[in-house]
Protein backbone atom coordinates (compact mmCIF):
# COMPACT_ATOMS: atom_id res chain seq x y z
CA UNK A 1 0.00 0.00 0.00
CA UNK A 2 1.42 3.56 -0.97
CA UNK A 3 1.30 5.33 2.27
CA UNK A 4 0.76 8.81 0.63
CA UNK A 5 -2.34 7.62 -1.18
CA UNK A 6 -3.91 6.14 1.75
CA UNK A 7 -3.06 9.50 3.64
CA UNK A 8 -4.68 11.29 1.20
CA UNK A 9 -7.68 9.09 0.71
CA UNK A 10 -8.28 9.61 4.45
CA UNK A 11 -7.80 12.82 4.34
CA UNK A 12 -10.76 13.08 1.45
CA UNK A 13 -13.23 12.58 4.17
CA UNK A 14 -14.73 15.67 5.61
CA UNK A 15 -15.53 16.23 9.15
CA UNK A 16 -16.98 18.63 11.62
CA UNK A 17 -15.74 19.35 15.33
CA UNK A 18 -17.53 18.41 18.25
CA UNK A 19 -15.94 18.35 21.76
CA UNK A 20 -16.75 15.20 23.69
CA UNK A 21 -17.65 15.43 27.48
CA UNK A 22 -17.72 12.82 29.80
CA UNK A 23 -18.01 12.81 33.53
CA UNK A 24 -17.31 10.41 36.47
CA UNK A 25 -17.45 10.96 39.50
CA UNK A 26 -15.03 13.86 40.62
CA UNK A 27 -13.15 13.27 36.96
CA UNK A 28 -14.36 15.70 34.14
CA UNK A 29 -13.35 15.41 30.72
CA UNK A 30 -13.45 17.35 27.71
CA UNK A 31 -12.00 17.56 23.87
CA UNK A 32 -12.45 18.40 20.08
CA UNK A 33 -12.60 15.48 18.65
CA UNK A 34 -13.88 15.31 14.38
CA UNK A 35 -13.96 11.37 13.67
CA UNK A 36 -17.94 11.24 13.85
CA UNK A 37 -20.87 9.67 12.49
CA UNK A 38 -24.19 8.70 13.26
CA UNK A 39 -24.72 4.97 12.52
CA UNK A 40 -28.58 4.19 13.07
CA UNK A 41 -31.83 5.58 12.99
CA UNK A 42 -33.96 3.14 15.32
CA UNK A 43 -32.41 3.80 17.97
CA UNK A 44 -30.73 6.68 16.94
CA UNK A 45 -26.77 5.78 17.65
CA UNK A 46 -23.69 7.88 16.45
CA UNK A 47 -20.03 6.29 16.74
CA UNK A 48 -16.90 8.50 18.10
CA UNK A 49 -13.10 7.71 17.51
CA UNK A 50 -11.61 8.35 20.67
CA UNK A 51 -7.56 8.08 21.10
CA UNK A 52 -6.77 4.97 23.25
CA UNK A 53 -4.68 6.27 25.99
CA UNK A 54 -6.72 9.40 26.04
CA UNK A 55 -8.19 10.98 29.59
CA UNK A 56 -11.38 11.05 27.68
CA UNK A 57 -10.86 7.45 26.97
CA UNK A 58 -10.65 6.46 30.14
CA UNK A 59 -13.91 8.65 31.98
CA UNK A 60 -16.25 7.52 29.13
CA UNK A 61 -15.52 3.87 29.77
CA UNK A 62 -15.81 4.48 33.20
CA UNK A 63 -18.79 6.70 32.84
CA UNK A 64 -20.65 4.54 30.17
CA UNK A 65 -21.88 7.89 28.77
CA UNK A 66 -20.74 10.57 26.70
CA UNK A 67 -21.77 14.12 25.42
CA UNK A 68 -20.58 15.14 21.91
CA UNK A 69 -21.57 19.37 21.78
CA UNK A 70 -21.06 20.44 18.19
CA UNK A 71 -19.23 23.42 17.71
CA UNK A 72 -20.77 25.92 15.40
CA UNK A 73 -19.50 28.56 13.17
CA UNK A 74 -16.95 30.86 14.50
CA UNK A 75 -15.97 28.47 17.52
CA UNK A 76 -12.40 28.26 16.44
CA UNK A 77 -11.41 29.51 19.13
CA UNK A 78 -13.65 27.04 21.38
CA UNK A 79 -12.01 24.03 18.99
CA UNK A 80 -8.66 24.83 20.35
CA UNK A 81 -9.53 25.67 23.80
CA UNK A 82 -10.36 21.77 24.16
CA UNK A 83 -7.28 20.57 22.09
CA UNK A 84 -5.71 21.32 24.96
CA UNK A 85 -6.00 19.38 28.60
CA UNK A 86 -9.22 20.54 30.36
CA UNK A 87 -9.59 21.98 33.02
CA UNK A 88 -12.88 21.86 35.55
CA UNK A 89 -13.63 24.87 37.95
CA UNK A 90 -16.48 25.36 39.65
CA UNK A 91 -19.38 25.06 36.77
CA UNK A 92 -17.08 25.83 34.12
CA UNK A 93 -14.76 23.16 31.99
CA UNK A 94 -11.54 25.30 30.20
CA UNK A 95 -13.32 28.40 31.04
CA UNK A 96 -17.11 27.10 28.93
CA UNK A 97 -20.44 27.04 31.37
CA UNK A 98 -21.78 23.30 31.34
CA UNK A 99 -24.23 21.36 33.25
CA UNK A 100 -24.69 18.21 33.65
CA UNK A 101 -26.90 16.58 31.60
CA UNK A 102 -29.33 13.65 32.37
CA UNK A 103 -26.56 10.96 32.06
CA UNK A 104 -23.89 12.88 34.21
CA UNK A 105 -22.04 14.04 30.37
CA UNK A 106 -21.36 17.68 30.99
CA UNK A 107 -23.13 19.57 28.61
CA UNK A 108 -21.92 22.80 27.28
CA UNK A 109 -24.19 26.14 27.08
CA UNK A 110 -22.60 27.82 24.71
CA UNK A 111 -22.70 25.44 21.41
CA UNK A 112 -25.54 25.23 19.14
CA UNK A 113 -26.86 21.99 19.81
CA UNK A 114 -25.01 18.39 21.89
CA UNK A 115 -26.42 15.02 21.44
CA UNK A 116 -26.22 12.89 24.76
CA UNK A 117 -25.41 9.38 24.86
CA UNK A 118 -25.38 5.88 26.51
CA UNK A 119 -22.04 3.88 25.85
CA UNK A 120 -23.71 0.47 24.13
CA UNK A 121 -20.87 -1.00 22.14
CA UNK A 122 -17.05 -0.43 22.07
CA UNK A 123 -14.52 -1.39 19.27
CA UNK A 124 -10.94 -1.31 20.86
CA UNK A 125 -8.60 -2.48 17.66
CA UNK A 126 -5.66 0.32 17.14
CA UNK A 127 -4.48 3.59 18.56
CA UNK A 128 -8.06 5.26 18.67
CA UNK A 129 -11.19 2.99 20.25
CA UNK A 130 -14.42 3.58 18.44
CA UNK A 131 -17.61 4.22 21.36
CA UNK A 132 -20.68 3.85 19.98
CA UNK A 133 -23.68 5.57 21.98
CA UNK A 134 -27.37 5.16 21.80
CA UNK A 135 -28.03 9.11 21.53
CA UNK A 136 -30.55 9.90 24.78
CA UNK A 137 -30.91 13.19 24.76
CA UNK A 138 -30.15 15.91 22.33
CA UNK A 139 -30.65 19.46 22.22
CA UNK A 140 -30.30 22.67 19.76
CA UNK A 141 -30.08 26.01 21.76
CA UNK A 142 -29.65 28.02 18.05
CA UNK A 143 -31.63 26.94 15.09
CA UNK A 144 -29.52 26.61 12.44
CA UNK A 145 -30.37 29.18 9.13
CA UNK A 146 -30.46 26.74 5.91
CA UNK A 147 -28.96 23.70 5.89
CA UNK A 148 -28.03 21.99 9.43
CA UNK A 149 -24.50 21.19 8.32
CA UNK A 150 -23.32 24.41 7.14
CA UNK A 151 -24.10 25.71 10.39
CA UNK A 152 -21.39 23.47 12.19
CA UNK A 153 -17.82 24.04 12.61
CA UNK A 154 -15.99 21.71 9.69
CA UNK A 155 -12.34 20.65 10.10
CA UNK A 156 -11.70 22.40 7.25
CA UNK A 157 -12.38 25.84 8.59
CA UNK A 158 -9.59 25.43 11.22
CA UNK A 159 -7.13 26.15 8.28
CA UNK A 160 -5.59 25.25 4.70
CA UNK A 161 -3.59 22.59 6.54
CA UNK A 162 -5.37 21.66 9.34
CA UNK A 163 -6.01 18.07 9.39
CA UNK A 164 -6.60 15.68 12.32
CA UNK A 165 -3.06 13.63 12.70
CA UNK A 166 -1.00 16.29 11.65
CA UNK B 1 -36.03 13.58 24.38
CA UNK B 2 -37.14 16.46 21.42
CA UNK B 3 -37.26 14.40 18.00
CA UNK B 4 -36.65 17.54 16.38
CA UNK B 5 -34.07 18.65 18.58
CA UNK B 6 -32.50 15.09 17.88
CA UNK B 7 -32.87 15.51 14.10
CA UNK B 8 -31.31 18.93 13.50
CA UNK B 9 -28.52 18.09 15.96
CA UNK B 10 -27.92 14.94 14.05
CA UNK B 11 -28.06 16.73 10.87
CA UNK B 12 -25.60 19.05 11.79
CA UNK B 13 -23.02 16.38 11.22
CA UNK B 14 -21.41 17.12 7.53
CA UNK B 15 -20.66 14.11 5.33
CA UNK B 16 -18.88 12.99 2.38
CA UNK B 17 -20.31 10.61 -0.31
CA UNK B 18 -18.87 7.64 -1.08
CA UNK B 19 -20.10 4.66 -3.27
CA UNK B 20 -19.61 1.36 -1.22
CA UNK B 21 -18.63 -1.95 -3.23
CA UNK B 22 -18.32 -5.73 -2.05
CA UNK B 23 -18.09 -8.66 -3.88
CA UNK B 24 -18.78 -12.29 -2.73
CA UNK B 25 -18.70 -14.80 -5.38
CA UNK B 26 -21.16 -13.60 -8.46
CA UNK B 27 -22.68 -11.35 -6.19
CA UNK B 28 -21.79 -7.52 -6.70
CA UNK B 29 -22.78 -4.66 -4.23
CA UNK B 30 -22.17 -1.15 -4.85
CA UNK B 31 -24.52 1.43 -3.46
CA UNK B 32 -23.87 5.27 -2.16
CA UNK B 33 -23.22 6.15 1.32
CA UNK B 34 -22.66 8.87 3.84
CA UNK B 35 -21.99 7.56 6.81
CA UNK B 36 -18.26 7.07 6.82
CA UNK B 37 -15.34 8.41 9.64
CA UNK B 38 -11.59 7.49 10.04
CA UNK B 39 -11.22 5.69 13.51
CA UNK B 40 -7.47 4.32 13.96
CA UNK B 41 -4.48 5.59 12.50
CA UNK B 42 -2.48 2.43 13.24
CA UNK B 43 -3.41 -0.11 11.99
CA UNK B 44 -5.80 2.88 9.57
CA UNK B 45 -9.33 1.60 10.26
CA UNK B 46 -12.47 3.29 9.08
CA UNK B 47 -15.74 2.55 9.87
CA UNK B 48 -19.17 2.54 7.81
CA UNK B 49 -22.81 2.20 8.82
CA UNK B 50 -24.82 0.08 6.26
CA UNK B 51 -28.67 -0.49 6.43
CA UNK B 52 -29.33 -3.98 7.63
CA UNK B 53 -31.70 -4.98 5.76
CA UNK B 54 -29.55 -4.35 2.12
CA UNK B 55 -27.77 -6.36 0.03
CA UNK B 56 -24.05 -4.16 0.43
CA UNK B 57 -25.04 -5.23 3.70
CA UNK B 58 -25.44 -9.13 3.08
CA UNK B 59 -22.16 -9.00 0.68
CA UNK B 60 -19.79 -7.62 2.53
CA UNK B 61 -20.59 -9.77 5.67
CA UNK B 62 -19.83 -12.89 3.08
CA UNK B 63 -16.75 -11.13 1.72
CA UNK B 64 -15.13 -10.33 4.89
CA UNK B 65 -14.20 -7.18 2.91
CA UNK B 66 -15.34 -3.54 1.33
CA UNK B 67 -14.35 -0.58 -0.44
CA UNK B 68 -15.74 2.99 -0.48
CA UNK B 69 -14.49 4.63 -3.75
CA UNK B 70 -14.44 8.31 -2.72
CA UNK B 71 -16.82 10.60 -4.72
CA UNK B 72 -15.69 13.41 -5.90
CA UNK B 73 -16.40 17.03 -6.68
CA UNK B 74 -19.20 16.96 -9.68
CA UNK B 75 -19.51 13.18 -9.44
CA UNK B 76 -23.46 14.20 -8.77
CA UNK B 77 -24.92 12.01 -11.11
CA UNK B 78 -22.65 9.10 -9.63
CA UNK B 79 -24.06 9.43 -6.10
CA UNK B 80 -27.47 9.08 -7.49
CA UNK B 81 -26.65 6.07 -9.77
CA UNK B 82 -26.15 4.14 -6.87
CA UNK B 83 -28.70 5.27 -4.66
CA UNK B 84 -30.66 2.67 -7.00
CA UNK B 85 -29.76 -1.33 -6.91
CA UNK B 86 -26.37 -1.60 -8.18
CA UNK B 87 -26.09 -4.10 -11.69
CA UNK B 88 -23.03 -5.71 -12.84
CA UNK B 89 -22.42 -6.36 -16.58
CA UNK B 90 -19.42 -7.19 -17.27
CA UNK B 91 -16.80 -5.26 -16.05
CA UNK B 92 -18.51 -2.29 -15.33
CA UNK B 93 -21.39 -1.81 -12.03
CA UNK B 94 -24.26 0.21 -13.13
CA UNK B 95 -22.37 1.54 -15.99
CA UNK B 96 -19.20 2.27 -14.35
CA UNK B 97 -15.97 0.09 -15.41
CA UNK B 98 -14.26 -1.18 -12.28
CA UNK B 99 -11.66 -3.87 -11.47
CA UNK B 100 -11.22 -6.28 -8.56
CA UNK B 101 -8.80 -4.79 -5.58
CA UNK B 102 -6.87 -7.20 -4.16
CA UNK B 103 -9.42 -8.30 -1.47
CA UNK B 104 -11.66 -8.76 -4.14
CA UNK B 105 -13.66 -5.35 -3.69
CA UNK B 106 -14.93 -3.78 -6.52
CA UNK B 107 -12.57 -0.24 -7.49
CA UNK B 108 -14.11 2.23 -9.60
CA UNK B 109 -12.25 3.45 -12.40
CA UNK B 110 -13.53 6.96 -12.38
CA UNK B 111 -13.61 8.45 -8.90
CA UNK B 112 -10.69 10.03 -7.46
CA UNK B 113 -9.73 8.03 -4.74
CA UNK B 114 -10.27 4.77 -2.57
CA UNK B 115 -10.16 2.74 0.77
CA UNK B 116 -9.63 -0.70 0.45
CA UNK B 117 -10.64 -2.19 3.64
CA UNK B 118 -10.55 -6.28 5.23
CA UNK B 119 -13.53 -6.46 7.93
CA UNK B 120 -12.20 -6.34 11.16
CA UNK B 121 -14.89 -5.65 13.37
CA UNK B 122 -19.24 -5.52 13.48
CA UNK B 123 -21.66 -3.64 15.46
CA UNK B 124 -24.76 -4.82 14.86
CA UNK B 125 -27.14 -2.68 17.34
CA UNK B 126 -29.88 -1.26 14.86
CA UNK B 127 -31.26 -0.57 11.40
CA UNK B 128 -27.72 0.16 10.16
CA UNK B 129 -24.77 -2.22 11.45
CA UNK B 130 -21.35 -0.18 11.96
CA UNK B 131 -18.49 -2.05 9.66
CA UNK B 132 -15.17 -0.93 11.21
CA UNK B 133 -12.44 -2.22 8.23
CA UNK B 134 -8.58 -1.86 8.43
CA UNK B 135 -7.33 -0.28 5.29
CA UNK B 136 -5.20 -2.78 3.46
CA UNK B 137 -4.93 -0.68 0.19
CA UNK B 138 -5.80 2.98 -1.12
CA UNK B 139 -5.21 4.88 -4.05
CA UNK B 140 -5.52 8.23 -5.79
CA UNK B 141 -6.24 8.86 -9.27
CA UNK B 142 -6.87 11.97 -9.32
CA UNK B 143 -4.67 14.52 -6.95
CA UNK B 144 -6.93 16.74 -4.92
CA UNK B 145 -5.51 20.29 -5.58
CA UNK B 146 -5.82 22.33 -2.01
CA UNK B 147 -7.70 20.37 1.06
CA UNK B 148 -8.10 17.10 0.03
CA UNK B 149 -11.37 16.87 2.10
CA UNK B 150 -13.14 19.86 -0.87
CA UNK B 151 -11.90 17.70 -3.56
CA UNK B 152 -14.60 15.35 -2.05
CA UNK B 153 -18.64 15.54 -3.23
CA UNK B 154 -20.14 16.42 0.09
CA UNK B 155 -23.90 15.11 0.86
CA UNK B 156 -24.66 19.18 0.99
CA UNK B 157 -23.31 18.83 -2.60
CA UNK B 158 -26.64 17.13 -3.57
CA UNK B 159 -29.04 20.14 -2.75
CA UNK B 160 -30.34 21.93 0.07
CA UNK B 161 -32.87 19.73 1.31
CA UNK B 162 -30.70 16.42 1.17
CA UNK B 163 -30.10 14.49 4.15
CA UNK B 164 -29.83 10.80 5.04
CA UNK B 165 -33.07 9.51 5.99
CA UNK B 166 -34.70 12.33 4.17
Amino acid sequence: MDPNAKKTALRMIPYGLYVLTAESGAETAAATVNWVTQTSFAPPLVAVGVKADSHAHAIIKKAGAFALNVLGKGQDAMAFTFFKTAEREGSTISGQPYRAGSTGAPILANTPAFVECRLVATVEKGDHSLFVGEVVDAGVSKEPQGRADDATLWLKDLGEKVFYGG
